[in-house]
């Protein structure tokens, strides 16, 4: 049996994005990443911004004023904060998703989620921080702050945020089957890694047949 | 250019040695493990033993013993501790291997003493407690600890090394290249990977030809 579902946690700026979306491409895999939001959105009546912006990142202020403006409406939430409250939506959004067939989510903490499956295969994707910088000047442009300064802001956000939620460190290898350095290893050659490791069996067949060695 | 030199950090129990050899074996690279003790052994004049105790894990109260011995001996040493000049021997050996031809080395902190090389892979293997707790009683027998303990207190005392030498934070994925879970990609995957990355281009190419997408 191939690997149904494949989870891809990465660094803002180190094309992880692009590797997932030509990974879900060749195997013929459903795609998510910012459909996550509109289903999110769908469910909850949040605005699709708010819920990119907090749903992989820690709250800051911007979350404490969404929150205010559910103060009516704690019934809906079950009584949790309006961060939990996304956190609990899009946590059942993504065990929804994977009973419809294979498929690669993109962040969301998805790798936590899903860490039990045997048919999940669990990627991070990194790169230095020089790479990530030119990267995302040309993707998204300049701006007030330095792209260093922009690119640590996110880390430290997403950090915080799968700590909250997972009680794990990110970026911490061992939560991953494997991870990549896309300005090392490339582009191309860790799609075709990640295609190949899927199309191999599954994890629970080699876990039987090779940890006794 | 492929890569000249490979360096696998691994967890204990976790099989890296095991593809280590082999992917030394399959590229026709020198493998080099204990042959670095022996090397810092003759150097030194250290016991193999407590070379092999003391080069990647936390002092403890053998490193101290071993110090007191050489109370007299501080000129040799240059006046650092037991502990510094066994680093420092170990890391010019190192530095002194890779001008020698390809290589594979595993572990002592190898992946940081190269981590500027541009002709290096830098890998590290991990794998599950459990599987980890299988293969160490498999290879090494019972003892008075149970196998999680002993894994457990292995880890603690490389990741307070690794920390000390290095700054850095062991089995944080972005220092490495690739990391790899050994019991759920597999032995001979985790080998052919690491041995098509490096028959593939080197580094310094990728990054060229990569970073910019």
């Amino acid at each position: 049996m191939s690997t149904r579902i494949i989870t891809i946690s990465r660094q803002f700026g180190s094309g992880g994005r692009t590797i997932a979306k030509e990974v879900a491409k060749r195997l013929g895999y459903a795609y998510y990443d910012k459909e996550i939001i509109e289903k999110v959105a769908e469910k909850t009546g949040f605005d699709p911004k708010y819920i990119e912006e907090n749903g992989e990142y820690a709250p800051g202020k911007s979350i404490f004023s969404l929150a205010s403006s559910f103060i009516g409406s704690s019934r809906v939430m079950g009584g949790m904060s309006a961060y939990d409250y996304l956190w609990v939506t899009q946590r059942n959004t993504i065990l929804d998703i994977v009973e419809q067939g294979p498929c690669v989510i993109v962040g969301r903490c998805a790798d936590y989620i899903l860490r039990d499956r045997k048919d999940a295969l669990h990627v991070f994707i990194h790169a230095s921080m020089e790479a990530r910088a030119i990267r995302i000047v040309n993707r998204y442009g300049e701006s007030d702050k330095k792209p260093e300064e922009r690119l640590k802001e996110k880390d430290s956000k997403r950090s915080v945020n799968y700590k909250h939620f997972t009680g794990r460190v990110w970026g911490d290898c061992r939560n991953y089957d494997i991870t990549l350095n896309s300005d090392t290893v490339g582009i191309e050659r860790s799609v075709q890694i990640i295609v190949d490791l899927a199309k191999g069996e599954s994890k629970s067949v080699l876990v039987d047949k090779e940890n006794l060695r």
